[in-house]
């Protein structure tokens, strides 16, 4: 209810047509309707494509395939886009049950359904990633930046060891607005990406290595701690929150 | 054995109704009769109702469902109520073969058995949690204080990133008397609680999440920095800590 | 602006004696107006005694000597009770220029005034801690509280290796309605406390200690894994904390 | 050296003007010619304008005031701006000593000289943190920005626990096109800023904070498992590159 | 090879009877013979029972039950005592075949047996622990110690969420020569049986417990951190090497 | 009050000479007698010697000089031997004004005064630390073990790298009853020296190193997880601990 | 393309053999060329072998059988030799189809194949590691050396708490070149053997241990730490590349 | 004493020229006789350059200005050269009282004395480091390598976000028979020059960075973490470790 609804209003209340009591409850209700819809277990957030430029996104994580399918059902029957992360076969089982026509990205545990009118972002955003180890998060990071609208480059296994493989591709690191960088280990490559490019680097650190990367610390650090501008952080393996923020940025 | 208990069996010693050795005696024994039942791997504390309101409370994890079976069945032989946490299924049958009343609450992974006079709390303890994934340690938290005798309002899956989620149920918020905030990830919901009620808020991290969430550790941090006045915290995933404190509070 | 609040206006407007566009921008007005001072460099929340039952206290550290005062000026001057937390002398130099009926707690750290109508808590505190080097933080726990219009017991230097020096004021215990246990080092003082009383136990872990304490985290780690019901813990050094709970408790 | 450069070289070996040996030391050295300027101790990267888009910036941090006033004094000679961040007020005298024109900001600690020509940003960054302690921080961020060419807002204060003096300016978040959020404590301003807007919000933790915040641990931990959409995180402290970042996303 | 056998062999060349040059290769043999047996994978200490007055022990962890077996075998074949810790039954399976009288102590996962001649410990070592879970390293102590020589008291569940269970047992505290306190969770036990006792405290913790447990670093650093005289630690969940301890010390 | 105590009251009331409520009175006074001085800042443990052979030792960390003077007083004015460590010059010059008689260990930064009856200890203490960096924490476990009525042998800076100067030792290793082993870095010593003794080595970490030594935690961590039999572990930098340790265990 | 190889083409340039137009491309071209192989998921580094004297190694961790499979093909194709380390015998069969004559390491891990022509380092490796339970990564450390050309002792199960054991062997330390020492637990082995040789020593921590040896990282920290001088440490577990390093300075 | 000393001795004992008894004492001395001089606070090494080829460095850290020079002292006076690391000018003036010709680097914080004869080592070592800020680091490398006889080559400031930097320098790279790479932040250096290079890197990480550098924790994880191969680390900022272990390799 914005302000040239109430005025609307007001001018009825003045002309008679409507009870001053009326009114002043349709304004208090209008303020208290909450913009969800209460599952129970879940409050889907039905206004936040209209706030954020993209419907709830779903994570698999720690929810059980029969309330991943819940929401999903909400979400698509009001004709919105899905998209669901970290879901395994047993929750796109319970998914598709629901919503036939949604589609299942097997490396990047990501179940999707292109519907509604997703405004296309601007450039391209390019996807890149150290080592064949780390396909998972970058794929996740993919299929979240395509089914929000952008045209999606991907270039993968350039880790900083064999820089000769990354300085290769130098014309498409250019020629891409917005770069997601996706490694573990030593997560060395987004400082390097950086220092050859004008445009904001998404770096995103995986689980990938064993013994002191420690789940992903070693990379997210490094990353942190980049000595090259122009690059912020994610969480560890959130394929999904870098190709999201690409998206968003790449939307401006 | 209380002073007057003293005063009047010296006065029976006085009278030669009583050996001064067999009184001497009986004051030792007094004093070192212990309040707990030896079961050899356990000591059931049976006076912890005395000192603390409710009987003691066994924790699942760590002991083979026969050991929580059998300190289960001394605690019911005496008529006090029952409560498990972290009970498994497995534990939950060998419970039952010898206390067949016993409830099982899956979701909570609680077993319970109301019997005896719990007294009631005072007013509601709202059980509050951020996202659907947190819902196992809410409903242990709804449980327990509901098994101690208060009226609980469940209210789930109000994170912060959809704040209206939360701002359009502040009546609920007013009307606890306690409240208890479950939050994973980055535990931002207690700050934001705390700042619009004028009641206690017992904050209990959880361990959902991935990568950097470090088992709960980001939303345990979260929560002890908490910038608002009134939060204090409990163990990561420790839903029966918050609800018994929470009922600590709401008997006073 | 309540309910019978924009009834009344819309009667105005409905009898004419209000202009709808005016009356609108009353309304909208009314949602927008900030309970809040702009000093610039911060936003004294003038609204918190109505919200929380005492005004906005001052976390010292990090601020200016002039902008705690230019804050503490501002919230003294609306007749408001204050609280400066974490103060040094030239803090408190600087408030008194502004303030100069102030007095300021040596030991506690801390700058108060007491004005304006607290509401008195119910019962006792009792403010407890394991050693001599607690008595900072155990200060301002016991500051805080007494400000907040509650009456205080200290009880200090009672730490677990000389049980009996705790276990001769179990009188003292008993009779509090809430209890602050601060403990550095193990921080083992809570889980035993808790053990002989019916009451809310706020354990506050303090930095003292060296080598493994990591400035006040085995203290920290132990208050979180109390095997005791009825503790919660505030962050290391948070005296202010534990106080403003046992308080807010209190006030019940 | 590019494509047509050698392709006309090659054009006068084979017209005889260019011997072939002078004309493949010419291309090999054109291969070899570092753009730095090597000081010694330092290789200032003269051509990082071209590659990114801003002249080198100087980190104060670790450098001696002579080794920072050298540096400073080859960019600017060159015509370039000048940023120095992390500078006391000892280095900035040896800076004034070579570079008389450079600004100090006390309150971000940075050293800057605005010539040449930067490209403007094309809409407004809005820089906001929690708390008065932020201040430090937030204003390197603004700092950063203003001098790369953006336009700056700066929304101070409004941190989650006092959540209606942030409501109250929601017009101005709305306004923005990049969002820098710098919070220290529990870290939890992001998430609920990102809730409320549709543009890309890069979250800065701060060291502000005791005990548990672990120098700004606990708020880089919240900020990275942030459950709002479109938040990436730089370094603790980093205001630097929160500006930086937010800059080259606005100059997209 | 000591001084006098040195000076007999010496004694013998200046008589003729040794070569000089054969006299010369035994002296270097003998200080080169090496105290132990090579098995390829392991070097069997077969000198650690004349060091350290008892067999080498097997740590089962990271071996394979062959592996375990082929050790087992031959500390036995020479006639020592045997104890395996860490062992599945898996191990003991493949223990058994080649040392049929083996036993093994399902509780404290242990394989032992008593052969030869160990000197029997001066006093009683009492192993005590904090609650049911820490049964399976509170065995492990027991049958440590008892394996090495020891009478052993054992005292479980004395927790100091409720004092009493310990206070009532302090005869036996005070009849013991060392004592061992295994605990998890908040590890408080150690501290208050030392400000019980005048005898020597080990202290084990264990992993037992969840969340901000960290594995049993919350008791180690509590331990650690112990305010009282005369406590000192092994590794979590080390109760062979808190059973061990005992016993050296109980045999000096 | 001891049970023959109790019955000769008994007898005495039987016999008329004593009024039963007297006599409970004293029954129960006795029982409630507090074994402490309440100094306010401080309960002075008076009855410790009784229940562990030493009186009381004074942890200068974290106390005032005044306090520690205080303290002091009182213990030395009971008689009793005085210990405090971690005191400065300026503690020691208020502890003399009161107790003019008490010496000061700059190394051990510990302050001493022997006076009433220590028993001594049986054996002699080996005080070995790995380096000269390791002094003042090996003289504090040395001041400790001799004002505690130990013989000591000191043997310092016998580090592993250069194992020679620790094997040309080896008969002061064999005639120690029981030793301290002080080690900063890689806390390797302990393990070594264990492997060539049959006595309690007690490991004491320091703080010595830089970097990855994490202020002594790679210390403490290669201690608690030595592969020798018979170490135990006291806090980093704990000299005091450890000789108090090994003091206990040579007064067995 | 080379020095050499351009004037060439110039000089062919001159005599009208070369167009200036195609030698600039083959120039720019031959700048560009990428010496890899795009398997889409992979870049095999094809010109390794002539970078760093060895081909490609593959990290069968976190890869598929099948893409472990298709680069190990593409390698094997080329002439060169295979090293797959962290492979299970799943993958093994997947490179067995491909790569018939490939040999499986069960206790290393490790996949190779040794074909072309491998230059032999100079002296001998020998690999030596602190117990039985440290053998897998001691062997990937000595497959590895072996298949990269050098000579390899082994020595096994020498920890520190039984010294005589590695005393015993130092001839076999004093003739090697280069030194792997690898060690879990406290990692005391490195410094004892470096203190005894004067050659190069690579420490290999392993994650052998249990509660505070945290996954290896107490052996790590005691390896950083060390003493001793000539020790230098890779990541956790990591055979491989101890060997590989080891190799590399034996092929100096 | 070696087996041709034995033999003479004994050949001496058969002719009668020597009595057995003192033959043996005189064997068993040179068993005894440690090669190391007691200062007390100090066992000097004084056998480290036979077994090590270059006498005991001496570590300033934690020692006081008059024991570094004492040690000093006698190091020279036994006519072998001095390198003192982590002294600051106190310390020089101590040791200059001592030893005049002694020289002090400054930004090394090294003291050095070059006197008999040191080998020198086989080819070139390449100390670089990532920026400005790691220059102390690199010179106590630097330092340490050319003390021990090496030829060292400075390459400085070449960190990884301006890549043409370094690149611009293979030849230097290409040139060096051993590199020590030092670098603090995010510590990416290490990996990408490993991969450019056929001979060992060693790794230095700085303390260098703030926030989640975690005083160089950051820059350890990423290079323990390479990718690449050929890459082992020291402790961070321990410059003398990577500068020894070179010239260890140079001398092989």
């Amino acid at each position: 209810m914005t302000a040239s609804d109430i005025e609307a209003l007001l001018d009825r209340v003045r002309r008679g047509e409507v009870d001053p009591a009326a009114a002043s409850a349709q304004i208090l209700a209008a303020l208290r309707a909450a913009p969800f819809e209460d599952l129970g277990f879940a409050r889907v957030d039905t206004h936040r494509e209209l706030r954020q430029g993209f419907p709830e996104v779903i994570l698999g994580l720690g929810k059980s395939p029969e309330q991943v399918a819940a929401i999903a059902g909400r979400i698509v029957a009001r004709g919105q886009a899905l998209l669901v992360t970290r879901a395994d076969l047993q929750t796109y089982d319970a998914v598709r049950a629901l919503v036939p026509e949604a589609t299942y990205h097997g490396q990047a545990r990501a179940i999707t359904l292109v519907q509604g009118q997703i405004p296309p972002g601007r450039g391209t955003i390019l996807v890149t990633c150290a080592g064949t180890s780390d396909l998972a998060v970058a794929e996740e990071a993919a299929i979240t930046a395509e089914v929000m609208g952008n045209k999606v480059d991907r270039l993968y296994d350039v880790g900083v060891a064999g820089l000769h493989r990354l300085l290769a591709e130098q014309p498409r690191l250019q020629s891409a607005r917005v770069i997601v960088v996706v490694a573990g280990m030593e997560g060395a490559l987004p400082s390097v990406v950086a220092g050859l490019v004008t445009v904001p680097v998404i770096a995103v650190p995986t689980s990938i290595g064993y013994g002191a990367s420690f789940g992903g610390v070693a990379a997210l650090l490094g990353m942190l701690n980049s000595c090259a501008n122009g690059v912020s952080v994610v969480n560890i393996d959130n394929g999904f929150g870098g190709g999201c923020m690409a998206s968003i940025i790449n939307h401006l």
